[in-house]
């Protein structure tokens, strides 16, 4: 908790104070957390693994969903995963600073009472039974600071826990780690004025994507297993896809988001949603299935009123009983995606058809134009009130961003019939049949990049297309690990034309040696309310062809 | 078609050629739509039966899913059917003043071909094969007038169907008569400078209620058996409770409004929904269920991804596999409930608490706020073009309403999140098991009053709260009728103290004489998404007591 008033403090101080709580944090963790090279590489994902009990390597690096079974069964205590795990989030923080807070005390209390809960009652609390889960900051914890990204508003305690907090908490949850954010919350990268840049696990000179970067770089270096992120344009998707995780992007009103921290509280233009990230597929799909067994829909109204909808497969079968699935390509110059389709070509039972992006400049007009109606009003009041100096990001998307007006509310009804009239006619291409070269039926998913490249250099992520053409769509969206970048095999391209602008600048950000090991990722996309769908699709695929194609970490 | 612009010509000119028009559709139909007295009673329900012949009579009194029966099974045609309502909706727009125009050609050259189609294939062509369906004005039929209650708007033809016209025109609808409806669509009555005061056909001189009144009076006079209007304050529960038939308003984005004309399009602070309205509670169902089978979430993104749920009771069971209902009652004083409520308590297996309103003050400032963000500009452009008066009810509701305001975006985002919280709140209350003198589980419905009264006097309702409390809660509630006005026995009460103003505005509108034999409603409300429960309960009640307690018509 930080306590001090941000009144009388300069936004430096009221910075340095934060980062000094954040670290006293990490050092009440026992036993302490190890120290790292003073010199680090810029490589430093594997470094855990060299400071780390063996122990405490492969708890951490098991996936979220087999631990909850060893917890479960009894087999391991919720005590000892919720060590291990603050212990390597803290070397995380040291290595990428992706935290805001580590919560030892509370953690531990609660992971001994769960693990009383199994000794007395021989089965476990709930689906999430023990489980370590790390939390973006501006999710409420109660009783903890709860800034948003902004200085002005550190000091701010959160009176009651966000409600998707109580739902994992009921399943069986341990709170241990709280992870940074941007400013303003509107980054495809994160940094802030509060603790500056959570750096890329994997290259340090690039970044974690954001704006659940410190989720990302934390998930990344495996010091969380499952987290919670926040998306309105990418911000699940983005750090997810640069980190090497998974995350998923649900369809708006799926999950919770009552009580949240952030500018611009009621405004539905575009719905921001919860999501999880996680080191494994499994982890995301337990997520969504304990949260969504709750029935959150009788407490919070705005959520849709159906839980986890697995019991009948969401893929066609054949005649034969075989499971089919049609997937869409987009960007099919993509290396990343080049390698999942050459293997995927080879299964018998999934069909490739070319997805051509459709009036994607359209789209973003229409939901950049629809972030602020404000004109960032909300944000420059945060920002300005400690005097902290806007982030190259913040003024990239707000001031500098051409589709961000002072509205009417006439204006927002117009903007919001042209985003029901894409959707509609988005709908209508997805409906067609002959969608691509091979006509029978409509896809099932589109495969498609998730960022323009591996992650930027920092500050360099300008183009949020990739994903935040689905917050407008409002599709599921799931970014998941492909595999790295070998500077020996991803040459820069000779002689490429870029389509535009914008494509020249994504172009020229990359020099293959600077990206060396970052993670590839790709985004795996469905209609509209079939979050079940994407989710079974990729099981399917990474049943089929393995995924990713490199070991991680 | 409504041919001439309305540029050069006064407000009253374009109303008398709108009113030709519509007569010159009613002087089409074959056989000629018989003469009224010219001295109209009060009570025009009776007149058609005088009127008609006994096969019309026993056609348009029968419920529309029979009459699907009836025609699915070649045992009529659709011709005849057509024809039937052709004849009495003329009688009912001579009576009440309810149509804006009838459509004999279009109707019978479809009611032919879908004839035909039975002949050839031996099956219906869908669920609702053969059923002449009427619609309120502003819900676009291709090539048609859509003036939406404006005089400005007259000439203004649709350029294609609304999506929710296809769907029940490919389920086998017949399109024959179009309603009216109030200036600027928010009144909970039917008057406007085109075509003047659609009356209740049990009393002439009170309101046929609104703003789809022009159904409720088309409907109360079996001049239609199924129909489709619009609600976002009451508008199909007003009319529906006025005139003595079924009318749901079904949670949002169950069914598509995609297309529709009328004034802030584009605004989703407050959802307008289309609801059916029908002679019978089946009528309601079979609607429903044929839309909802078509899946429209796939062509208009922004409905709700499931079709009708029907397949296992909403009911709970008790031991002995016994359907239970507990029923929350609002207004314990009102007559139309203590009689349903007597009658409900002798059941084995209903179960009544009371159900005490929350904040309904509260709930009004809220949604009133929201109906008119823009401080009705839209709707005094569109009445000031034309140089027509303003109607009592619209000044009412926009001019008059202290919460009607020129809001700026953050202000409707703080609006949005009131909204937000008061459905939560009342989540809250509806999840407390102790909501009553009985505890012990939540209700599964609650029954409450649909209007103040029965039918006020014309230009009289102003009072939305007994119905746009669900909407702002967007819960699904169904009015239903129960009985008619006895004066003999429903007798002014002596000594009755006012709550409040707005109660006593409406207790001093009743006097016994003039409500004789008007219909007295009642509207059951469930959860938001629970529309199969609603109307699942109203078929429980309706077993086990029978409604309504008197003969209609």
């Amino acid at each position: 908790m930080i306590s001090h008033s941000s009144r009388q403090r300069s936004w430096q101080d009221i910075a340095k104070q934060a980062q000094k709580h954040r670290d006293e944090t990490i050092a009440a963790v026992q036993p302490p957390v190890p120290d790292v090279p003073s010199d680090l590489p810029l490589n430093v994902s594997g470094i855990p693994k060299a400071l780390l009990s063996e122990r405490e390597i492969e708890i951490t690096e098991t996936a979220p969903e087999d631990l909850v079974e060893l917890m479960s069964t009894g087999t391991i205590t919720s005590t000892e995963v919720t060590t291990a795990f603050l212990r390597r989030a803290g070397l995380a923080q040291k290595l990428t600073n992706c935290l805001t807070e580590l919560l030892p005390t509370r953690a531990l209390l609660r992971a001994a009472e769960l693990d009383s809960y199994l000794r007395e009652n021989d089965r476990p609390l709930g689906p999430l039974h023990g489980l370590p889960i790390s939390v973006k900051e501006h999710i409420p914890l109660a009783g903890l600071d709860c800034n948003g990204g902004f200085i002005s508003w550190v000091g701010r305690l959160a009176p009651r826990d966000a409600y998707i907090i109580t739902l994992l908490w009921r399943a069986g949850a341990v709170f241990y780690a709280r992870t940074t954010q941007p400013q303003t919350l509107m980054h495809l990268e994160t940094s802030s004025n509060l603790y500056g840049a959570t750096v890329n696990p994997f290259q340090r000179e690039l970044s974690s994507g954001g704006s659940s970067g410190g989720e990302g770089a934390l998930l990344g270096c495996r010091g969380s297993c499952l987290g919670v992120g926040t998306d309105i344009g990418g911000s699940v998707r983005s750090p997810a896809g640069n980190c090497g995780v998974y995350g998923l992007r649900p369809t708006s009103y799926r999950l919770p988001i009552g009580g949240f921290t952030a500018t611009m509280i009621g405004q539905e233009h575009v719905v921001p949603v919860v999501g999880p990230m996680s080191t494994s597929l499994g982890g995301v799909k337990m997520f969504m299935r304990a949260v969504l067994g709750q029935k959150p829909w009788l407490v919070e109204p705005s959520c849709l009123p159906f839980e986890w909808r697995e019991g009948k497969s969401w893929l066609k079968e054949d005649g034969e009983g075989k499971k089919r699935l049609k997937i869409g390509t987009a960007s099919a110059g993509d290396e990343g995606i080049e390698g999942v389709v050459a293997k995927l070509a080879t299964i018998d039972g999934v069909e490739i058809v070319e997805w051509k992006p459709w009036k994607h400049d359209l789209a973003w007009e229409i939901i950049a134009s629809l972030y602020f109606c404000d004109a960032g009003a909300e944000e420059t009041a945060a920002i300005d009130a400690s005097g902290e100096p806007w982030r190259p990001l913040s003024s990239f998307i707000i001031k500098e961003n051409p589709f961000v007006k002072n509205r009417m509310i006439s204006d927002v009804w117009r903007l919001t019939e042209m985003r029901e009239q894409y959707r509609a006619d988005y709908a209508k291409i997805w409906n067609d049949t002959a969608c691509g070269a091979n006509a029978g039926g409509a896809v099932d998913v589109i495969l498609c990049p998730v960022t323009p490249g591996a992650a930027p250099p920092l500050d360099c992520a300008r183009y949020w297309g990739y994903t935040s053409q689905w917050n407008l769509l409002d599709y599921p969206a799931l970014a998941f690990p492909v595999t790295k970048v070998d500077p020996e095999i991803d040459l820069v391209e000779e002689g490429y034309e870029p389509r535009n602008e914008k494509d020249k600048y994504n172009y020229e950000l990359y020099e293959p040696e600077k990206y060396r090991g970052a993670p590839v990722s790709l985004q795996l996309v469905a209609r509209r309310y079939e979050d079940e769908k994407v989710v079974e699709a990729l099981e399917y695929i990474q049943q089929h062809i393995g995924l990713p194609f490199v070991k991680m970490i």
